[in-house]
C-alpha cells in the first residue's frame, strides 16, 4: 500500500536535515570572538543545558507515566492498538530534539552573530539568519523524518480487514505523535515562558532597582539567566511550538483525508497530498533561503526587501507546486483553492497583527500616549487595544475557514468530510513554508542575543546598533510568522475535531458495536458519516452535555492564562531572593573580584519554572480526560469547540496586547512623548512588564493547549466510548 | 384561556408597587438635614435628571427606529407578528421606569440616609434599606404588571388555529418585551458604566493631582458629576439590569413551558408557573424587608445577621411555595427540584465570589501584597487571579444546568424540552426573591451616595464611618446578589436558546413551509421537536457555519469589553478638558466665592458616554441580524452559545478581578502592608482604577449582551428563515 511519490517525503526531509548541517558547520567556522564574548556565551551556553537537564528529567517523567497508562489500555482492556505508546514517545521525542538543537545553534550563534556585526550589519544578518534557518530546516526535517518513518513501520506492521479501513486505523495512530509533540511543546512554552519572564523580572528588580547597576551587566547574578531565558523561550519553546503545528496540521489533515476519501480509489492519495505539499514546501523554504543575501553596504529597506523577496517567492511558488502535487495525485484542483486560501489567512492575519502591535500605526502610538496620564492608564488602553484587536483575525479566519471549506467541498456544504479535509489542507498550505518563515523567526531572538553579548562583552555602541536594527527587522517579519502560527491553530484545531469522530468510530467498532442506531434505523458503523454520529451521540447546541463542555473549555483557556500569570509572579519572586541572597553571601562580586554563580540562578529559575509548569500542563490532559468520562462524546466534542473558540480569541488578546505594550514603550524610547526616563516613559514600562507574561507565557502556550486537548480526546476516545456516564 | 391563578400575579404586583409607595412615602418623611447638605443633594439630584434627559433622547431614537423596523417586518413581508413592535417598546419603558424611579430614590435618599446617620447607624441602615426596597419592588412589580398586562392583551387579542398554538404564540411576542428590557438595560449599563468611570477619573485626575483639593470637595467642577455617576452607574443601570434578567428569565421559562407542553393539558400551567413563583416570591421578599430590623445600638454584626435573616427566610420559604405552587397547577413534583438546584446555586457563587473578591481571604490579600513590587506585579496577579477564579463558578453553573435539566426531565436525558424548562425554571427560582436581595445590593450605593453627602456638607468624622460601615455591609449582601445575577444570567440564555427554535418554528409556518425534512422523511413542522429541528438545520459541531458563528460569539464578548475599555478613556479626557477650562474660565472657584458648573460637566460626561455606548449596543443587535442572514439558523445558534461561552466566563474574570483589586486597596487602606501613602498603597490605587472599568463598565453589561443577542435572533428569527445563504 503505497504511492512512489510517497519516498519524496523522505528525500526531502532528509535535504532539508543535511542543509541545516551544512548551515550549522558554516556557523561555527565563525569567530566567536574576544575572550570575554567566549567566556559569555559560555555560560548561557551552560545555563541553557542545566535548564534542558532539569526540564527534560521531569517531562521524561511525565512521558514515562503516560507512556505505562497507554501501555496498558492497549495491552490490557485493548482500548487503543499497541503502537499508540511508542507513538506518542516518538513524538514528544522529535519535538524535544527540534526544540534542543534551535536552542544549541543559538547559544552558538549569539556570539558568532555579535562578532560578524563588528564588520558590517550585513556579515550579522548572514550569521544570523542562516542560524535561524538551521532551526526551520531541522523543525520541517524532523517532522517530515517522524511522518515518514511511522508510515513505514505501521504500513508494515498494522494488519486490519482491508487496505481503506487500515489506512484509517494507521493515519488515526500517527495523531498520537502530534499528541506527544504537542505535550512536549506545551511543556517546553509554559516552562520557557516561566523561566524567561522569571529571569527578566528577578533581574530587573535587584540588579537595576536596587543595586543600582546598568542592565546586561555581567556582575548581575540573573543576567545570565536572562539571556538563557530568551533561548529557552523563544528559540527553543517556539521550536517546540512550531514542530508541533506543522506536524498536527499534517496528520490531521491525513487522517481526515482516510475517511472523506474511504470508499474511495484516492484515499491513499488523498493522505499524501498534505506530506507532499509539505515536502515540496521543504525545497522551496530553501530556495527561498538561499535568496536572501544582499550585496555589501545594504541598507536596512533593502535588508527588508531581501527576506521579504525569499518568504514571497517560496509561498508564491507553493501554490504552483500544490497545482503539481493535486495533478500528480489525480486529486480535484478545487483543493489548490483551499490552499490559497490558507496562504492568504495567514498574511492577512500577519498584517493585522503588525497593525496592531507595531509602533508605526496608530494603536499602539495611542497606548504610548496614554501613558501621559499615568500606568493605570497604559494597562487599561492596552487591554480595552487588545481585546478590539482580537475582531479582525476572527473574522479573516472565519473567512478562511468557510472559503476553504466550500473549495474543497465544491461548494456543496453537505459534503462535510471533503469540506473538513479544505479546512485541513488550507492549514498545510499555510505552514507548507515553515522552513524559511520560522528562519526569519528564529533569527530575531538570535540578534537579540548577540545585543546582549555584545552589550557584556563591552564592545562598541555601533555593534549594538547594528545587532538592534538586525532585531527590529527580525520583529517585522515575525508578525507574518505569528499570524501562520495562530491561524493554522485553529484550522488544524477544527480538523481535529473530524479525527475525533474518526476515532470514536474506531473505538466503537473495537468494542464491537458494528451498528449505531440512527432516527430509529441501525447504520453500519465503519461506513457511517459524519451526520451519522452527531445524531447518535446528540452532539447539538440544545444537549446540555455539550453546552456543558462548551463552559467547561471556555473556562479552561482562562485558568490555564491565569494559573501561568501567577506562576510568573511566584517564579520572579524566588529569583529575586537568590539575586538577593548571592549579593549577599559571596563577597566581591560588586568589585567584579568574584564572579557571580550563574549556574545557581538558572537552576533556582529552572526548578520554579519547571515546578509551575506541572499543574496547568497536567491539566491540559486530565480536564478532556474526566470530561469524556462524565458527559461523553457530546461532552468532550463542546469541550474542544468551547476551547477553541475562547482560547483562540484569547490568545490573540493576550498575544497583541502584550505586543503593542512592548512596542509603545519602545516608541517612547525612540524619544517620543518624552522619551527616555520622562513619567511617560515609566507608565510605558509598567505596561510592558504586565505584557511580558501575556504575549511570552500564556498567550502562545493558548494555541498548543487547544489543540493538545482535542489530540488527548483523540487518544483517549475508547476511554469515552466504554465508560462515560452521560 | 386562563386559569383563576393567574390573577395572583397582577395582584402581587400591585402589592408590590403599593409598599414601595408606602417605603417611599416613609424615606421622605425623613429631614434632609442642613441647608448645605440640601443644596448638595439638589446638584445631584439635578444632574442626574440631566444624564436621564440625554439618555433618553438618544435611547428614544434608537427605539424609533426599531419600532418602525420591527412593524415594517410585520405588516409588510410579514415576518412577525403585528404585536411585536408595541411590545419591544413596553418592555424598553418599564426597565427605563425601573430604573427612573430607583435613582430618583436613591438621590432623595441620601442627604436622608446621612442625617439620620448622625444620630445613630441604626436610623442610617433604616433609611438605606427601605430606600433600596422601593427599588428592589419596583423592579419586581413592574415586570409582573408588564408580563400581566401583555398576557391578557394577547390573549385577548392574538387568533389562531388552536389554544395549544396560541399559547406558544403570545409567549413568544412576550420575548420581545423582553428584547426592550435588555437593550434599555444595555444602554443603562454602558452609558452608565462609561459616565460614572468618565467623572470618577476626571475629578480625581484634574481636582486631587493637578489642583491639589481633596476628594469630593465642592469647588471640584465634577465632584458633583462622581456622585451623579454613581447613582446612574450602580442604581439606575442595576435596576434596568435586574428588571432585564428578572423578566428574561419568567418570559423564556413561559415560552419553553408552552412548547414542551404542547400536546399537554398543563400547558397554560407550565406558562402559568414560573408567573406564580415569582408571585409568592414578591411576598415572601416584603417578609424578609419586614424582618430587617434591628434593636438600638446595636452591632455591626447584629445588622449583618438581622439583612442575612431577610434574606435567608425569604429563599427557605419560596422552597415551600415552589411545592405549593407546583401542587396548585399540578405539574411535577420534581420540578421543585430544579428550583431548589437554582437557589443553590445562586448561594454557592455568591460565596465564591466572595471569597476571591473580599480581603478577608487569601487571593485579594495577596494581591495586595504584590504591590510591594510594584504596579506591573499588582496587575498581574489582578489579572491572574481573576482568571482561576473563573473556574469554580463556572463548575457550579455547570452542574446546576445538569441537575436543574435532569430533575425536570425525571432523569431522562432525551427528554429535551422538560429538561431545558427545568433549567429557565431553576434561574427564575434564583430570582424570584429578587425583591429583598435588590434591596440588599441597591442600599450599598444609597450608604456610599450619603458619606459622599456627609463629606462635602463638612458633617463629622463619626457620620462618615457610620456610613462606611453601612456601605461595607452592603458590599458583603451584595456578594451574593451578584451571584445571583450572573447564574441567573447564564441560565436564561441558555433556556433562550430553546426559545430560538419555537420562534424558528413559527417562522417556517409563517412562511407556509408546513413540513420539514429530516433524515429523509417529512415531519409536521408545528409538531417537531428540537432534535428535528437541530437535525433538520444541520445544527451540530462539525458545520462550519456554526464554528463561525461560535467563533463571531466569542469575539462579540471580547469586542464589546474592548470597545467600552476604550470608550471609559477617552470619556475621562473630555471631562479633563472641561475640568480645566472651569478652573481657568469661571473666576472664584477656589476661593469658594463661585459655584462651578456643575450641570456642564454632567452633561460633558453625559453626551460623551452616550455618544460612546452607541456602537457597542448597536452591534449587539446588528450582529445577530448579519449572522443569521448568512450563516442561518446554524451560525445563530453558533453565535449565541459562543457569545454564551466566553461572555460568561470573561464577565466573570472581569467583575472579580476589578472586585479584588478594589478590595486590595482597601486592605492596603486599612493600615496593612504600610497603608495609606505608602508605595504598595500606590501600587493598589493603580490596580484599583484598572478594576474600575473592568467591573463598573465592561463586566456587568456582558450578561446583558448575552441575553441580548438572543432576543435580537428570536425578533428577527422569521428574516432568518426567509432570507439567510448558507
Amino acid at each position: 500500500m503505497n504511492n512512489v511519490l510517497f519516498w519524496l517525503v523522505p528525500i526531502c526531509s532528509v535535504i532539508a536535515l543535511v542543509f541545516a548541517w551544512f548551515f550549522f558547520k558554516g556557523m561555527m567556522k565563525e569567530e566567536e570572538g574576544t575572550d570575554t564574548m567566549k567566556r559569555i556565551a559560555g555560560h548561557v551556553r551552560k545555563g541553557a543545558m542545566a535548564y534542558l537537564k532539569q526540564q527534560y528529567k521531569i517531562v521524561g517523567v511525565v512521558f514515562l507515566i503516560l507512556c505505562i497508562l497507554f501501555a496498558w489500555m492497549a495491552f490490557g482492556p485493548g482500548l487503543q492498538n499497541k503502537w499508540v505508546w511508542v507513538a506518542f514517545l516518538s513524538g514528544g521525542f522529535f519535538s524535544g530534539l527540534a526544540g534542543f538543537i534551535g536552542m544549541k545553534t543559538a547559544t552558538y550563534a549569539s556570539a558568532r552573530t555579535a562578532n560578524a556585526a563588528r564588520r558590517s550589519m550585513n556579515d550579522g544578518l548572514k550569521v544570523a539568519f542562516r542560524s535561524g534557518a538551521v532551526m526551520g530546516l531541522t523543525v520541517v526535517g524532523l517532522a517530515l523524518l517522524d511522518i515518514s518513518l511511522w508510515w513505514l513501520i505501521l504500513d508494515e506492521f498494522v494488519e486490519d480487514v482491508n487496505a481503506s479501513h487500515k489506512a484509517i486505523m494507521i493515519t488515526t495512530t500517527m495523531l498520537t505523535f502530534g499528541m506527544g509533540a504537542s505535550l512536549q511543546a506545551l511543556f517546553a512554552r509554559v516552562g520557557g515562558g516561566i523561566f524567561t519572564k522569571a529571569a527578566d523580572v528577578g533581574a530587573d528588580l535587584v540588579g537595576k532597582v536596587e543595586a543600582g547597576i546598568p542592565e546586561d551587566d555581567p556582575r548581575n547574578p540573573a543576567t545570565i539567566a536572562d539571556n538563557v531565558g530568551d533561548n529557552v523561550g523563544d528559540v527553543a519553546g517556539m521550536g517546540a511550538d512550531l514542530y508541533e503545528s506543522y506536524c498536527g496540521s499534517i496528520l490531521a489533515t491525513a487522517a481526515l483525508g482516510a475517511g472523506a476519501f474511504a470508499a474511495s480509489d484516492l484515499q491513499l492519495n488523498a493522505i499524501l497530498a498534505p506530506m507532499l505539499i509539505a515536502a515540496f514546501g521543504v525545497v522551496l523554504s530553501l530556495l527561498g533561503i538561499f535568496m536572501v543575501r544582499t550585496k555589501e553596504g545594504a541598507s536596512q529597506i533593502q535588508l527588508l526587501r531581501s527576506l521579504d523577496r525569499g518568504v514571497n517567492t517560496s509561498s508564491v511558488l507553493i501554490i504552483a507546486a500544490s497545482f503539481l502535487v493535486v495533478y500528480l495525485l489525480g486529486l480535484s484542483y478545487w483543493i489548490c483553492g483551499s490552499i490559497i486560501v490558507g496562504l492568504i489567512t495567514g498574511v492577512i492575519i500577519g498584517k493585522i497583527t503588525e497593525y496592531y502591535t507595531s509602533h508605526a500605526y496608530k494603536p499602539t502610538q495611542e497606548i504610548a500616549k496614554s501613558g501621559e496620564t499615568g500606568p493605570a492608564t497604559v494597562i487599561i488602553k492596552g487591554i480595552g487595544t487588545g481585546m478590539i484587536s482580537t475582531a479582525m483575525p476572527v473574522l479573516t479566519i472565519v473567512a478562511g475557514i468557510i472559503f476553504s471549506y466550500l473549495f474543497a467541498a465544491e461548494f456543496d456544504i453537505t459534503k462535510m468530510s471533503m469540506g473538513l479535509y479544505g479546512v485541513g489542507i488550507a492549514a498545510v498550505g499555510m505552514l507548507s513554508t515553515l522552513g524559511i518563515t520560522l528562519a526569519t523567526d528564529a533569527y530575531g531572538p538570535i540578534a537579540d542575543n548577540a545585543g546582549g553579548n555584545a552589550e557584556m562583552s563591552g564592545l562598541g555602541k555601533e555593534v549594538r546598533q547594528r545587532t538592534d536594527a538586525l532585531d527590529a527587522l527580525g520583529n517585522t517579519t515575525a508578525a507574518t510568522g505569528k499570524g501562520f502560527a495562530i491561524g493554522s491553530a485553529a484550522l488544524t484545531g477544527l480538523a481535529l475535531l473530524a479525527s475525533y469522530i474518526e476515532e470514536i468510530k474506531i473505538g466503537l467498532l473495537r468494542l464491537g458495536e458494528t451498528t449505531i442506531e440512527v432516527g430509529g434505523k441501525a447504520i453500519d458503523t465503519a461506513t457511517a458519516g459524519f451526520s451519522d454520529f452527531m445524531t447518535f451521540y446528540n452532539v447539538t447546541l440544545m444537549n446540555p452535555a455539550v453546552l456543558s463542555g462548551v463552559f467547561i473549555g471556555s473556562v479552561m483557556a482562562f485558568l490555564f492564562c491565569g494559573l501561568t500569570m501567577n506562576a510568573v509572579g511566584r517564579a520572579a519572586q524566588k529569583m529575586v531572593n537568590e539575586v538577593r541572597r548571592q549579593f549577599r553571601e559571596i563577597k566581591g562580586i560588586m568589585t567584579g573580584e568574584a564572579e557571580p554563580d550563574y549556574a545557581r540562578c538558572v537552576e533556582i529559575s529552572t526548578k520554579g519554572a519547571q515546578h509551575e509548569m506541572l499543574f496547568p500542563s497536567l491539566m491540559a490532559i486530565i480536564v478532556p480526560v474526566i470530561t469524556g468520562l462524565i458527559f461523553g462524546v457530546a461532552g468532550v466534542m463542546g469541550l474542544l469547540v468551547g476551547g477553541l473558540g475562547s482560547g483562540f480569541v484569547l490568545a490573540i488578546f493576550m498575544a497583541n496586547s502584550g505586543g503593542a505594550w512592548d512596542n509603545a514603550k519602545k516608541f517612547v524610547e525612540e524619544g517620543n512623548l518624552g522619551g527616555k526616563g520622562s513619567e511617560t516613559h515609566k507608565a510605558t514600562v509598567i505596561g510592558d512588564t504586565v505584557g511580558d507574561p501575556f504575549k511570552d507565557t500564556s498567550g502562545p502556550s493558548l494555541n498548543i493547549l487547544i489543540k493538545l486537548m482535542s489530540m488527548v480526546s483523540i487518544v483517549v476516545a475508547g476511554l469515552t466510548c466504554a465508560y462515560s456516564i452521560l
